[in-house]
């Protein structure tokens, strides 16, 4: 088998391309950009360009069996800064892909959705995928109109589609800018020596994933035959608090942590029920938190060390 | 009270401005073109302009309480020949307005959805608004959107909006292109002594509101002070056959329809549960399909009337 997977140079991307070249599924990567943490992976072709080049996406399709798109031009926490920059670069662009694939005849396609914006505030502990859909981020409505645009492509035209709405990925590679997720936040701060900031009280719970177990479910998710929508998550929440305390079982010194007024837009807890992927695609999570949070900050700091001897 | 009509000269918009006027709210009325089917109305403003104007929408709203949207540069039969236009003309156009009334601080909308694409196949009967979102075209996914966009403008920014999720409008002023309803394109085809077509056996039921009713709803959404989505249909089943069964009744002479194939598309039941507009805006509807169809009837004589007088 070999996969298109799109956004193949990011944080998630890159460790769905090594864990489909350990299963011994062939890869080609298409992105805007190189990969930013390593040399180009041996054995794996590249095609940079953007998604709005429909004929050079057209030419990457030809002899992939399946897609796995991973890209997205926006992050949930600046969405709303700009919906009509959200919607044409991510619900037009797959609107295309959509059409181009049905051209190249590639009939199969794993999408990366959101389990933390497409809900909304939960109604239930945890969050099923029949629950309502209330989001309040464009970039969470905009993923709700991507999920529309492929089930009617398996509908009307036969695409064969697994949607995935992750909760909170985090692990080595992921972005330092403080948009990505609280826990490459902390690392990198703390690995500068860097205060690092509590909004409210701490008790915030959300649902972290390691991204090697996001990888495998992509890999699940290819290869077991099954369509429509599941979570990917852990199924279990940590609060803000957890995660400093788990950060304290790694980290040598003291933390210390800035704790600043809550912000009023985060929701309580956000869990996900993630039994059908389980059931489903026969997928397992293999990486507790403590272990993950270890992992990324063992990444982080050779990250720091490269660059410091650079 | 003033309200701006946004696709006022429309079939359903005309109507609408009729049952504003007729209450004593003031109108102004946006539209690409001018009216259809009669000259200008004293006492109405118009504004000739596209909704990718912002510059002028922005001065069509100054002065004005709310505003009812029932523009669509689509129509459901032919969205998914083109879901770029279909994103570009309505939702991203529905985003740029939303801060134009922001800016305006116009917190008041009405908004007309479709009962007829956004629930998809119904897995109930009749079909509530809390029916989980399955469409199958652009028209409806674009629509769900849309409503998306709605709620998060109430959430973060304190739009008061009132969604109606219209069943299949008719009556008065409605397109005979054969897109936009049977009842209009039957009449029309008997009027030019032309054959009239049935899909499949006739079986086929659909939820039928006379726009006269649509515009009363579109009144009591304005003024009723709740807000959220509500289905907006007769709430009674209508089949194809019953519609020629009725417009037996009003047209002289024989009525013989050329059965052709089913299609495959087409859902077989769709009637709307309606509970939630009455009790909580207060409308009732007025009009029974048998009189609403006779009162077309008249209408499209009188149009054939004044066209071959011309």
């Amino acid at each position: 088998m070999k996969a298109l997977v799109i956004g193949g140079c990011g944080f998630i991307g890159s460790h769905v391309v090594d864990h489909l070249l350990s299963q011994g599924v062939r890869v080609r990567v298409l992105d805007r950009r190189a990969e930013m943490y390593r040399a180009p992976l041996p054995g794996v072709e590249y095609v940079m360009c953007d998604l709005s080049d429909t004929a050079q996406i057209f030419e990457a399709l030809v002899g992939v069996d399946a897609v796995i798109h991973l890209a997205s031009t926006t992050v949930p926490a600046t969405s709303n800064m700009d919906p009509v920059a959200d919607i044409t670069g991510n619900l037009i662009a797959m609107v295309r892909l959509l059409e181009v694939m049905r051209e190249a005849k590639v009939r199969k396609m794993v999408y990366l959705s959101s389990g933390g914006t497409v809900y909304g505030v939960p109604q239930t502990d945890p969050v099923a995928e029949s629950h309502p859909l209330n989001p309040i981020s464009s970039y969470g409505i905009v993923k709700i109109a991507i999920e529309n645009y492929l089930f009617m492509e398996h509908k009307l035209h036969g695409l064969e589609h697994v949607i995935l709405r992750a909760s909170n990925p985090y692990g080595p590679r992921q972005g330092h800018t403080g948009t990505q997720g609280i826990i490459g936040t902390y690392l990198w701060r703390l690995a500068r020596a860097e205060p690092i900031e509590v909004w409210g009280d701490g008790s915030v719970v959300r649902d972290y994933i390691h991204v090697h177990d996001l990888a495998a479910l992509c890999h699940s998710a290819l290869t077991a035959g099954a369509t429509g929508v599941f979570n990917a998550g852990s199924g279990q929440g940590a609060s803000v608090n957890d995660i400093v305390g788990h950060i304290r079982g790694c980290v040598s010194g003291d933390i210390d942590p800035v704790y600043k007024p809550g912000r009023g837009f985060d929701v309580p807890r956000v869990v996900l029920d993630v039994s059908r992927a389980k059931e489903t695609l026969g997928w397992r999570q293999g990486t507790t938190l403590a272990e993950g949070i270890a992992d990324t900050w063992e990444w982080v700091q050779a990250q720091l060390a490269r660059n410091s001897g650079a």
